[in-house]
């Protein structure tokens, strides 16, 4: 099962190189780890999609805990919540076939950010199945680069009553 | 002055500590470190912004060219390229303040993923500039919760003559 958890660690040099070291000391089978920054300058947001049973992700909380400089973790397993992930992908095609691609990236409401003579450059937001299934689509017409910068959650703000998230 | 990198690195547990244990240890001042998939499941995708000057952005390079399950290191000082970062927040706005908010949603062609009574929960593609552009606007209102990526970052198709990525 996949599980999405976030965290708030402190920003600090040493904070990405613990957890880490911690997560491939204890081989856990890692999907995706996002630290990016939050709007208070001293703290970073981390957000880590894992595989495993609950046994994995009980293991997982708990080694974050351990580390002093976790602030707060989540994880959104019960919780209704919005993921993205951010994919650039440099799409072959010629341009005779070009209109295709581009008819495309407007069904995943993507933006086409740059045109070469024999390729396209595309941006695509989106939860990772989206960010896959058009993947999928366009590797026919050849990938030439693809990037993507693992998923970003957060809880909706209209939650079942009780949830942490509740602010109406 | 601010520096981007991308490197290929090998998808294997241990690489990404390595990397961010490098960087802690010799206190490199890293504005983003992204690690995420490409289009080959055995290879990473690294991207680093760090500031610095040319002596730290070249001790960057060689750090990196060590650790072996580095593939190929590229920085794009002199080439043209796209950057983008995503991020999603959440602000805190009354109802009948929410189409301020809107609108200055669309202007940054950003998208509103979720509404709740008291907030509204945006997404936003970008360079790092226009990210912090809108953080700025929005501020006043109150952000409720704001999470990043970090920046990922590809070449333009078409470069100046005898740059590694031109294709036309």
């Amino acid at each position: 099962m996949r599980h999405v958890i976030t965290t708030q660690v402190e920003n600090k040099p040493g904070v990405l190189a613990h957890v880490a070291g911690m997560f491939a000391a204890r081989g856990f089978n890692i999907d995706s780890l996002v630290v990016g920054r939050t709007e208070d300058p001293a703290r970073s947001r981390m957000t880590i999609v894992v595989e495993g049973d609950d046994r994995v992700l009980e293991q997982v909380r708990k080694q974050l805990g351990k580390l002093i400089p976790v602030v707060k973790i989540r994880d959104f397993q019960a919780v209704d919540y919005v993921e993205r992930d951010l994919m650039i992908v440099r799409v072959h095609v010629p341009p005779e076939r070009r209109t295709e691609v581009i008819s495309l990236v407007d069904v995943f409401r993507g933006r086409v950010v740059d045109v070469a003579n024999k390729s396209v450059l595309v941006e695509i937001a989106g939860p990772e199945n989206k960010l896959e299934a058009f993947t999928d689509l366009v590797r026919p017409y050849g990938i030439v680069e693809l990037a993507r910068t693992g998923v970003i959650a957060m809880a909706r703000g209209r939650q079942p009553s009780g949830s942490p998230q509740q602010e109406d």
